[in-house]
């Protein structure tokens, strides 16, 4: 693999935040936004406007509400997290359209774009996971 | 493909900030900086010294710019930033020597590496991106 | 390269902190966490606790200190660095198993994660490097 499928790749995987901003104002049906951070739900109350809360760990109890008809981006913490590459690698494997949103939360609050807080009657897990 | 190829990839893409620093210090003829993020040009008026300011948006107008007999060095914002990926694409589907300054402007400033003011008369543009 | 190839490889050659943090915790023995970074010593006085520290531009002559029968887990100093990605390659062209802790000890830290002070008795390199 050569510095051009290295990019290729990356680009293909992944979209800015600035990018996906974009694209979702031109096209809201377009995107299925999903946080698949684990950990406790109090910790990961703030989320980015208009994400779909599906924690990594409980994945494959709740495929069914993941669109196939849809891009689905998925985010976790920051630029160093592997939990949103972890989704989208058994996102793709079922022949979803995934793409990483590249630095996580962070990156997103860091540019002040839009966040919402979630509800807070999910179950707190007992397992913090990045 | 493994790991090895992962890592392989990654090295022969991109540059760390030190690194640069280092290989520029010895041969400053080698190298043609460019700074190629979007966006209003008063947001990034400070630039990484000795950078080119060629915005990705206006890449196709002004690939005459760039020199073929240098190796070519692009960033943008920060780590989680495509648009110095994107520009890295094109130039080395042109058969460019092209590699990504990991982390963008925001770890050279981190590392308190040399910056510049740039000059303040390039046109604004109404599209912000990064 | 398609988007899976690249999240498979990434996942293959990264392990976050959290993920290293407990799995560690579970096996103490399995894993052989080394500090690559380069620089004047005292600068990389704090480490991830019970990181080996061979600075990569020792490596060559250390090889010896990194055992074949467990994993290695490298790290730099962020997630820009590509120290890690260096000393990965060497390791794994000689057949260890190696991953490269995501984020080095930047994002160790900001999680907040077990560090410790190294001994100060190592020679000062006249070099500095990330």
């Amino acid at each position: 693999m050569n510095a051009l499928d290295y990019f290729n790749a990356r680009l293909e995987a992944t979209i800015s935040p600035m990018d996906f901003l974009k694209s979702h104002q031109m096209d809201t049906e377009k995107y299925f936004l999903i946080d698949v951070r684990n950990g406790p739900s109090h910790v990961r109350s703030l989320t980015i406007k208009d994400a779909n809360v599906i924690p990594e760990q409980e994945l494959q109890n709740r495929l069914s509400e993941i669109p196939k008809d849809k891009e689905i981006i998925v985010y976790c913490w920051d630029v160093w997290c592997n939990t949103a590459a972890k989704v989208a690698k058994v996102l793709l494997e079922r022949d979803y359209k995934v793409k990483e949103l590249t630095g996580g939360i962070a990156a997103w609050q860091e540019m002040n774009f839009p966040v919402s807080e979630t509800a807070q009657d999910t179950i707190i897990s007992d397992q913090c996971g990045c």
